[in-house]
């Protein structure tokens, strides 16, 4: 009967709009994925200073990502704790697959941004800060007093950069091309490079 | 008499041979040296991927390593304390003086190879992993991933080096002119080195 | 009256006097800055074998540093209470603004510099011993086998050299034109370089 034959029809296309939103909601209209910058500084924090770390990660990230991504930005002083809770933050709550510092990598009594990076990951990898100082040091000779260093938390890298906007490309335009692949290894999703920067992935990966 | 002069012969005869004997210990049936190669791989320890870095290791020791030797091979899971196990067995019970480890040295959840070496290790050499991946980095941009390292214990060199069979050959032709020396250091038997490669021994040393 | 004139211009005098002393403080009859150099080594400090690496670094450092500066040299044993005792010394007592060790940075059971090193720094600064050990690599393969670091208690650098002095001249010449600023940023006193190296310091540092 025509009645039945509307209400068929009419589940039949309900079936066929959830398909296609359960598809839309992978493929197409999936969230982005979300990035944390954290600029570590006692002057920004303070409003003395303006930010201009923070900023120029933003800048690298919008350039050589592909993969649509959003921002959770933090400006903290050179405390401890304080660093640590954004860290903690940003990963487990916000779900950033990357979280990049900036500031309080160097030697003086303020600087602890590695010391709160360390404290918060699993595991360390110290050959993002091996290559970021061997980059800088092309430039500076003065980029051994960098003590920035890189780890995983959960499924999120966390890299230190230096404060200033300047090595800030340098130390990046380094370390991105292993980036993705990195986040590949701890479950998290898929990014793609571009802007003259390619993603490496070991072949069979 | 000639019973004595017998007795005699016989005394010195023995005594020649005992002399013999003694010199043979030390000089041409002496014991081959000891190495370890410990394949760190849940798959390859379940049997469900065979054990590729394993071989690649005691290959490029064959080719290399000219003073007699022979292996302990050892096949564990990613487990830390199975690691440990391995490393402590290697060194303390079967004397290797050498120690090879492949796998478990990324960012992963499942990769613990370089905190179990650290945990084992009485001192650590940073200059191994730094070569190592500085060497890799000319490969492949994920080189930096890997937190591969060395130490020692007792008398034995741990080395941890990737999973990936084609890494193992350039990571040990990087350091492999270092290890003999720095087994006499920890005074080990004498390692000498040849299909290419020499070790290096400082003049006085 | 002339009397009170008299009073008041031994006042005006005695108070240019001072002024004129207090000028002098900072600016000409500043005391020199003090550096500390600490030989570990059983052999020199049991008097069986000459310190040949303590001299190796105040040549080096006469030959290099143009601001006035004396010595405090101390000659310990591989004895870890002993090492981290020199330093400690130097940097709280002396108040040296700069320690450099030699000796006791390899991979043998009695080498111990490094932890003691960095039991008595409050941060650590690894772009020293990463810079070393490559320039050092330039020359021996072994240069991998030192555990040389550096790092910073109160305002003091404290850097690990190996014994060898052939090693000193290069390690020094790599990492000595980051050290002046280092020192700013710990404030301490100013140190300017000469003899063919130069201090760098970053624009509006």
């Amino acid at each position: 009967m025509r009645c039945d034959n509307g209400a068929l029809w009419t589940l039949v296309s309900l079936a066929l709009i959830g398909h296609s939103w359960g598809m839309a909601d992978h493929q197409q209209v999936s969230e982005p994925v979300r990035f944390g910058v954290v600029t570590v500084s006692d002057r920004a924090s303070a409003g003395v200073y303006e930010d201009r770390g923070g900023p120029a990660i933003r800048e690298f990230l919008n350039t050589h990502v592909m993969t649509p991504h959003d921002y959770e930005a933090r400006l903290v002083a050179d405390e401890r704790p304080d660093i640590e809770a954004a860290l903690i933050e940003l990963v487990d709550e916000h779900r950033c697959c990357l979280v990049v510092t900036t500031g309080g990598t160097g030697p003086a009594v303020r600087d602890i941004t590695p010391e709160a990076t360390e404290a918060v990951c699993e595991r360390m990898l110290p050959g993002f800060g091996e290559l970021m100082r061997s980059v800088s040091l092309q430039v500076v000779p003065t980029a051994i007093l960098s003590r920035q260093t890189a780890g995983v938390r959960g499924g999120a890298v966390i890299i230190n950069l230096p404060g200033k906007p300047s090595a800030i490309d340098d130390c990046l335009t380094a370390v991105m091309p292993a980036v993705p692949y990195c986040i590949d290894l701890i479950d998290g999703p898929r990014i793609d490079l571009g802007g003259g920067l390619e993603a490496f992935r070991p072949k069979g990966a």
